[in-house]
């Protein structure tokens, strides 16, 4: 049995539900893992870093009213990401801070300081993958510690799947659904509304940004490709070479008359090996006929089909992820960091 | 870098697909994983106990008119499980015999020894699930080797999934197709054939056995759901509790009408916890609706969707397994088994 010591860059919705799902699951983790925790570190921007050595009330950081006087108890002298990985004297860092992903910075940053400072690192922030995987791979490695991001594309464990279960495969294509914004747009397009209701709608549902360009533009499914190319394929893929177009160019008559013919679009990512160990890959709305491995997505469910050089074809489905599966996919990645520790 | 000694007991067609695969993947092995292998033990119901721990020449083993030569070689004075292990010094053995499954011996015999020998064992012999599971885990457990079996099921990587990417969650509910001589069946049904059309053309494809008995009544369907839910659900299932119908009572009327509708025959397995800790299941076939999780598995596919306490549900489909998929399970096993001690 060891108690880790965890810290929480980032704390808004997925935050929140990560802390709810580790308090929902610790007699679980602590019977069958061996695993108990305690929250030492909690930073966002507008409460700054606070840690505590000595953990955290959870049950008052998870009520809104109480958060400032939980600041309030923490070390005061913080003032930045070594010190507060320092002063809570942090095991497992959460990078879950809300960033523009196609920046990589300051999400880089963070991770490289949680590894340097001893800490296994797990994030949601896929930029961080499409920007300095190698790096923060191999300093994790050289650290004896776990950079992990299983919660970073369609909410399933894609990542773990490969690592741990499919081991000497070699990855030659895959195609996937990635994006339930443009899920949503399409499918109110379909219904007869127009673009601006589906963008409501996802607004609604809390899936889209404010901005929703981020989704609908294909930038976000184009991401997530580059990040599974970089991982799995072996073979960093600037964001700037994948073909990007996204759903903005089709009007609502098209998307009707596809629905009504049996192959509705859907905004479909598709990678494969080229020449010379490149991998070219591509973001842009395709019609998914009733066969294809992809049409078993339907509303905001994820879709991700694999080819490879032994298994004919692996297909993996989520259906209708919620916030709940990504803070899991933080969850996972923290408890096989540390299983083997305890 | 360690080399390990590898004992087949059982040397088919899945035996040798491993052989071939073990050839294929001995670089990336190596370079990957820091394995290298030798195969000490073969073991056959005709040529019987041989064993050479210096090693057996692989490309002799893999051509048939080789094979008598080889078992030459090998130690003579073997004449049991035993005393084979022995003489081969077994690192990891794999259990490929071609058994009746719905009796646990003679495999849950051969997997017992392979554990007490302190070999690692792998086996692609559902029968060992169903009838020994909690016995066969805990001695492996207790001898610090491992019981693995990825090769039993639906030709996926499923209980390395749950073990490796989903710790701690909670599986209410699973439904499957696991059974690729009952989907060719109806099919052929589909197509105006008969349905002993459809059982020479599963066995003219080599998936169906000589008598489709088998297949065709749900024992094979059955067992894969009884090992499922004993190992996953954490839920002994004898075989006799599983309610179980197979695809005999379909006439091909039905079968032609059900697929026009678009809501084809499949044999579903379906299981799902029940009072007091008890999991209720079945086999029975059902027809497949077209926003149904199991509507993505055509021909010979093989589907299973999963209902957790977390994830809302997660579908995994293989598309056209083969032999080769079979021991690709075997094969992945192996590496699991062992890249710890490297």
């Amino acid at each position: 049995m060891k108690t880790f010591n965890l810290c929480l860059l980032g704390f808004g919705n997925v935050g929140r539900a990560l802390v709810r799902l580790l308090a929902e699951k610790s007699v679980e983790m602590r019977e069958r893992y061996g695993i108990e925790w305690r929250i030492t570190g909690v930073a966002t921007r507008r409460m700054g870093w606070i840690a505590s050595a000595e953990g955290l009330p959870v049950e008052s950081l998870l009520r809104a009213g109480e958060f400032a006087a939980v600041a309030s108890r923490g070390e005061s002298r913080v003032t930045n990401v070594r010190e507060w990985l320092a002063a809570a004297r942090c095991d497992a860092m959460f990078e879950i801070t809300s960033l523009e992903p196609l920046a990589g910075e300051p999400a880089v940053g963070h991770v490289r300081a949680g590894l340097e400072a001893g800490a296994h690192v797990v994030t949601a922030n896929k930029g961080t993958i499409v920007h300095a995987y190698r790096e923060l791979h191999a300093l994790a490695e050289a650290r004896g510690r776990r950079f992990l991001f299983d919660a970073t594309v369609a909410d399933m464990p894609v990542f773990s799947l490969f690592r741990e279960c499919l081991p000497a495969v070699r990855l030659r294509a895959f195609r996937g659904i990635f994006n339930s914004t443009t899920n949503i747009i399409l499918e109110e397009m379909e219904r007869g509304g127009a673009f601006d209701d589906g963008v409501r709608r996802a607004q609604s549902l809390g899936v889209a940004e404010t901005d929703p360009s981020y989704d609908v533009d294909g930038w976000d499914a184009a991401v997530k490709t580059c990040a599974l190319a970089t991982v799995l394929m072996d073979a960093p893929l600037p964001l700037d070479e994948i073909e990007r177009e996204g759903i903005r160019g089709l009007d609502p008559e098209s998307v009707r008359a596809a629905r009504a013919a049996g192959k509705p679009y859907k905004l479909v990512s598709s990678a494969e090996r080229a020449d010379e160990g490149r991998v070219a890959a591509r973001v842009r709305a395709e019609q998914i006929a009733a066969g294809d491995p992809l049409a078993a997505a339907g509303g905001t469910s994820l879709i991700i089909h694999f080819e490879l050089d032994i298994l004919p074809g692996l297909t993996l489905t989520a259906h209708h992820p919620d916030l709940q599966s990504t803070a899991y996919g933080l969850l996972s990645d923290f408890i096989n960091a540390v299983r083997a520790e305890t």
